[in-house]
């Protein structure tokens, strides 16, 4: 690349897991990255260290409690420290910025990138309910504002990387690969006696807690099926899930000649974030490199679908349509975070959102405003359902 | 594709299994492809079936008598019938011609291969000869002339394609993926007392016997590391080999970012001969898709260099440079067919090339003469060996 100014980035969720791996990308790439504006929730003491290392302008906390203890923690020598929703809008479209880093967990995440993606910014998307909640919308802002996004997940980065190049008309199938979570291999009944403690060992992947769930009952495959839908513009109908618990191969996509390409690496968040920050670029990652000797056979298999209902409730929500994948999605933070309180058990997370996709009216939307509102009432639908188990 | 005038094509050594297969996916776009010459060494009974039905407008074989039972078996309604070299040449440079799929065996593709490339056409090269004997000369030519060269084995081929959007400075690794022929799993001593039917029981891929025999000797991938030293620009450290028994991923880039992009497929030389004949678009080649589930574990294992000595002696090859590749691949065909021929025992193959490799002055060269005077001196100095043996 030729020697031009650095681009400016904004990293919105800076001490989760993608932030904190965002940030050691960036920081090996001091000429050519610049952080602008960090954002965390309330994990202050971690932003504070960050801050101080980084000196970005700007830092938005969730509110002000969290910004008067950063404030202490940094002692006078602080940046513009911001709070809410507002500020986290204004960090996501500052002029100067040319990539945003979206990775902010859950449904928050979604309003901060639509701005992003509204101001023509480069998003780097880690955030899964941009696209589950609001993908079409989003996906037409985009084009309307010349936004590109570039997925930060390791199965639609593959296939983001096996896709360059290529013309997506010529693709037959796209193929998500799967570990198959912690359960893979329990029966029913074993599934219906699992706590929390028993889904919060992933074998693969360092990861948040709802994540982690989610990639025990495999609804997390179910989310980024409807990812890929509208982030690969194909059909449901298009896009295949495997099993293949050695998660060495990211993912795969089948062409119309019979040519399969799958991109291959050890597991490590690194190289989508730095293929997304650098993209058309190969960027350095600090990653290991696979030895796929060492590795040991990879092996693949089909998801159960019966003991992993989570799919199909994720394909069927696909298939309606509308508001029906935002629905598919709140219902399932809800069923998530009871079952990590105890209140509900595994196999009921699947039971309670298929509950509340049947309860709920389906419609097509036109505004953000309904995607958060059906989020906000299908949430309290869920609420109620689990009151009545 | 807009619906320009269809693409002319010639398919030199039409009725060997790459020659029969490129037909096939050809028949597939009668829209987009046109054959204006087939050309054959003495296969005259298939050649005349595949005349008939393509009506090419010229056609090439070996000699006047090949040439005379190929008008017999015309009767009258026949194309022009050359013989030769030169005809196979000017059958190569037709001015109207767009693609050269140049399929022909051994040494003897050379000539008229470097012909279409001085002449700027499109070269789907199946002739490894052309590359191994020549590859510096080939490669500078396509360069001066405009010639796009567009491998046709599966292996470069599936590199190409892991390469297309891809920046090759990027690179780290090239992987070959090799099935470790029929002996994989020999002992030493098995091997010494290998005769010519073991080997042509090639478990994946059906091909001709001196391929057979050089997947057998592991020699094959000795020469493919040749070939994409030339076709990729890289050195031969960059470039490894794999084997990979199910034959299911063809091989495989390694990018600096820790990214691997692998392309994967049933065994089945329609899908590289679609692609080259398409490039950059994807053609329906007839080839039946990878279930990857059903296909079972992959595994890759280190290749033994031990047992299997060619490898190391294609590498060192390469390291010298010059003219030593030629020396390398006229003492294997000397050496491959004195074993099908039960002269020299199959570890002897390996032994007689060192021989005349450590036999040969080597220097750079110039012209293609060159490298042809080099090849018909080695193929003496090999036979002379063998009679010592």
């Amino acid at each position: 690349m030729a020697a031009s100014r650095k681009q400016k980035v904004v990293v919105l969720g800076s001490t989760g897991s993608i932030g904190v791996n965002t940030l050691d990308v960036i920081a090996r790439h001091p000429d050519r990255f610049e952080v602008i504006a960090l954002t965390a929730y309330r994990n202050v003491e971690l932003l504070a260290e960050q801050t101080k290392r980084i000196a970005p302008k700007q830092v938005v906390v969730a509110d002000r409690e969290a910004r008067e203890r950063l404030a202490s923690l940094l002692k006078g020598s602080s940046p513009e420290i911001g709070t809410g929703v507002e500020d986290l809008m204004r960090a996501a479209t500052l002029k100067e910025v040319d990539i945003v880093v979206s990775a902010i967990v859950g449904a928050a995440g979604l309003v901060p990138t639509l701005a992003a993606v509204q101001e023509g910014k480069r998003v780097a998307l880690a955030n899964k309910e941009t696209l589950v909640m609001a993908g079409r919308l989003v996906m037409e802002k985009a084009k309307e504002h010349g936004a590109e996004i570039i997925p930060v997940d390791s199965e639609h980065s593959a296939i983001y990387q096996c896709l360059a190049g290529e013309d997506p008309g010529k693709v037959r199938r796209l193929v998500l690969t799967a570990s198959g979570g912690p359960f893979r291999e329990m029966t029913r009944n074993e599934m219906e006696r699992v706590r929390p403690e028993n889904a919060l060992q992933h074998p693969r992947w360092e990861m948040g807690q709802k994540i982690t769930i989610d990639s025990a009952t495999l609804m997390n495959k179910g989310l980024e099926v409807i990812e890929a839908r509208w982030l690969f513009d194909l059909p449901v109908e298009q896009i295949d899930i495997v099993v293949h618990p050695e998660s060495i191969v990211h993912s795969m996509v089948e062409f119309r000649d019979g040519s399969v390409l799958a991109q291959m690496g050890l597991p490590d968040m690194r190289v989508p974030i730095a293929y997304a920050l650098g993209y058309p670029e190969r960027l350095e990652s600090g990653v290991e490199f696979l030895n796929v000797i060492e590795q040991g056979p990879l092996t693949f298999e089909q998801p159960d679908r019966e003991r992993f209902p989570a799919i199909a409730l994720a394909e069927d929500a696909l298939r309606q349509g509308g508001l029906m994948p935002a629905v598919l999605n709140a219902a399932n933070e809800v069923a998530v975070s009871s079952f990590l309180q105890g209140r509900i058990g595994f196999l009921q997370i699947p039971r309670l959102i298929r509950a509340v996709m049947e309860k709920s009216r389906n419609r097509n939307y036109e505004t953000i405003e309904e995607v958060l509102r059906t989020d906000l009432e299908t949430r309290k639908t869920a609420r109620e359902e689990i009151g009545r188990l």
